[in-house]
């Protein structure tokens, strides 16, 4: 069961350039594309005549057409041609379409109910500022439920095992970092800091600390696929004082998209604010997708340990605060919907 | 559910030449063979003993011997030895045999009731004629239904959009072509016209049509799983003048053999009819294996959006007409064999 | 269903050297290791916070830590520290642990209740002699049920077809082999002779006979995984004047380990008797690695060829009395160790 009426990211704006895009998104076969008009469309990639998939055909002025037998589809899926048939086309000839919005890098579809899809809840993050947030973004194909991949961004303290090459601190000051967690209306948020820390590798690598440092992250779930991150280090003293700026300085949207139960595409957009103190040549940036590359391993273990086993019997530990509210919020609005779903149809 | 009581192309004769070949065909494993004496078989490739592949064994003399622990079987299947076994073999030694025989570039096999088998029901085509008519053949393995490419061979129209870069028409002149439908007693065949058309490119650049040309395609489906072609090309105005040859030409054997419910076998023999009116060395022939591999792969695509999908949903149009009818004789034949079965167990 | 109260091979020693090995056993997934103390452990190798494997994690100085958030299993599978946990650390809060021992080239585990583990019973074979019987092993992951495997041992008439160009004799010395089969509190063994007959070619290539050999495999099969074999040839009339002597001769302990219902591990440390008698420089054995691949191949197909069969319309033939004693014996174990839990869980 996935939440329906929201929108997902279904594709870097890229991915869409002069081509039709085939992907399967909340367990439906989707083809995504831009018509030569420039009308963004998302349908069904199967076409009502002999089930092929339209992703194999071509981009039309408006809309598409088959690749198999000709069959043309406007951007709202309705068939608007049949090659040797004469007269009106019926309109049962017609694939389903689904809303798509861009924002960001990304593309936006609504996999629900068409009439509920309101593009101003789509999450325009990080900032379009190239100058002080230059950005780039990436995508992961991971064999996980898109859960687990959540669930892991809610809980930091895996960064002192996970990544502890990287951009983990020590264990020690991880267990001592205190955790603010909070509800919001749309799902839940936590501030975790680490004051006059011991800075982590990849931060003494790049900022060049040679003292202890004020740590922050503050991330914000919003369901049911994103993790909205703003995270930082400034020299130890200067975060009770405000200062956010000058040392390592990152803003990430995670959007987490289900392909099937048991797969998703990992989308990401980070914004580097440290760049601009930079001397220009000498970026020392890890690829952020180097990092989530470790979280997409751990995660697609981690699916294969849970097959067939009741998740029920697991341990909660204090650092599950946060994750385990996203979690319940999660959950409970799938359920809403359900049962919506079920009085509508009675 | 497959059609029993038929011939099915099972593999071509020189797969045959000094080896075993495993295949499974309509679900069974099938070991085929010649053995030294010169007899054709094939038989269950399963050890009555422990089960071991025959087709791991060896060419005997007269059948083949089990490669695991040595038991020997005749061309009918018949164990007729069993090391360190003393006196009369027991009856229940035996592996099921399959009637073979030979046609064409192909070795034939009957899946169903041995005594119904009947020899003269293979088909014998395209002809043995190699100065007028050389003829080469083929084998792709498809991860599709074997109906699925059947059905492709009965509606044409796909030949504009899926092989328009190389012997499909112009959408134009496809849409507007005469299909003529007849049932058979064996299953359904078609005549389509194209009067007075462009000519398609791979005909232009191999017999060099500057102006409009005839085309006409005659296919019959012979159930339940060939396709008997004769298509050709001439000039404009004399096909109705009963001119067939001089330009383009082909006289093709389709068969395809069901591997499993998804996945199948697809046979062809093509004759080609324009070489002898070809210069020595001129040959600009396409291979056909090349078409036809772009059918594969969208059967196969096909088959993937029909999994878990209500194939009642699909719209047919003006060009399904012999499609429909192949697949409903096809069907019926089924249904047939199947209430006989039923009556003949009761 | 697997007989669980019992000793299986988990590993050759080498493959815990400084590192935590990932391995499904018996359809359970264990991480087996040696911590920094040198105490060997297996575990379930699931952590009981987020299902993490706990075979990414690392070594430590009592047992191991997860890699994921930091835990801590010491070697009896108690979790002994959890990151940001103050207090007493509750007892659910632990993996469960397998009993595990060290004997010959291998780590066994022992998959039942832990009470009844007694070390005695670990098959110490074959003789830590490395003068007279220099030894080696190996491994080799085959996807096949294990009892095909310890069937395959037990019917060594396979020997002159799967190894006729190797280690087996000729069909016919094979169809006259005397065959002792006896019963055993623990399984089934059997002696089976061959006086006077016609060396195998990997024993004349090595070995030099230029005449007839007394050849004899004796073979017992100790549930539920292991046969151990004690197999030679010397010239012809020795055999029988009590020399084992000077020719061929081997000691082999197979071990054979189910990883899922169809696949399993199986291990071999085989002794050479031959190697003192050979001149230093003149190796010529055959890696027997070589000759079970050849066995592994062929109960692979015929795992493939049991699918979806009935193994009960299989026919037994002479050479099967000790494969069917065996797999008698084994099936009787199991289901009386079923009736046991059953009794125990009332």
């Amino acid at each position: 069961m996935f939440l329906r009426n929201a929108w997902y990211v279904a594709a870097a704006r890229e991915e869409l350039k002069d081509r039709l895009l085939a992907r399967t998104l909340l367990n439906e076969p989707v083809v995504l594309g831009r018509d030569r008009s420039g009308t963004l469309f998302a349908l069904e990639d199967r076409c009502c005549h002999r089930a092929a998939p339209l992703s194999l055909g071509w981009i039309a002025e408006r809309g598409l057409i088959c690749g198999y037998h000709g069959l043309a589809y406007d951007a709202t899926g309705a068939c608007v041609s049949i090659p040797g048939h004469k007269g009106k086309i019926p309109k049962e000839a017609r694939v389903r379409s689904y809303p798509v919005t861009e924002c960001g890098d990304f593309v936006w579809i609504w996999m629900g109910d068409p009439v509920r899809a309101d593009k101003r809840q789509v999450i325009d993050y990080p900032p379009d500022d190239p100058i002080n947030w230059p950005r780039s973004h990436g995508m992961l194909h991971v064999k996980a439920s898109y859960v687990l991949l959540l669930e892991n961004l809610m809980d930091l303290s895996h960064l002192s095992y996970l990544q502890r090459s990287s951009i983990g601190s020590s264990p020690e000051d991880s267990a001592d970092a205190k955790i603010e967690v909070k509800s919001t209306p749309t799902g839940a948020k936590f501030l975790r800091l680490m004051l006059t820390a011991t800075p982590a590798k990849a931060t003494v690598l790049r900022q060049g600390f040679t003292g202890q440092v004020d740590r922050w992250s503050d991330f914000e779930f919003v369901a049911p696929s994103c993790v909205v991150q703003w995270s930082g280090a400034v020299s130890a003293g200067l975060y009770q004082k405000g200062v956010r700026e000058g040392g390592q300085s990152n803003r990430i949207l995670h959007a987490v998209t289900p392909e099937t139960d048991r797969t998703c595409h990992y989308f990401f957009c980070a914004a580097d604010g440290y760049a601009r103190f930079e001397a220009s040549g000498a970026r020392k940036a890890m690829e952020v997708s180097e990092i989530f590359k470790e979280d997409a391993l751990m995660v697609e273990q981690q699916q294969l340990r849970l097959e067939g086993y009741d998740a029920g019997k697991l341990l909660n530990i204090p650092s599950d605060v946060a994750r385990v509210k996203m979690a319940r919020f999660l959950k409970q609005k799938i359920q809403e919907e359900q049962a919506q779903v079920t009085v509508a149809a009675e």
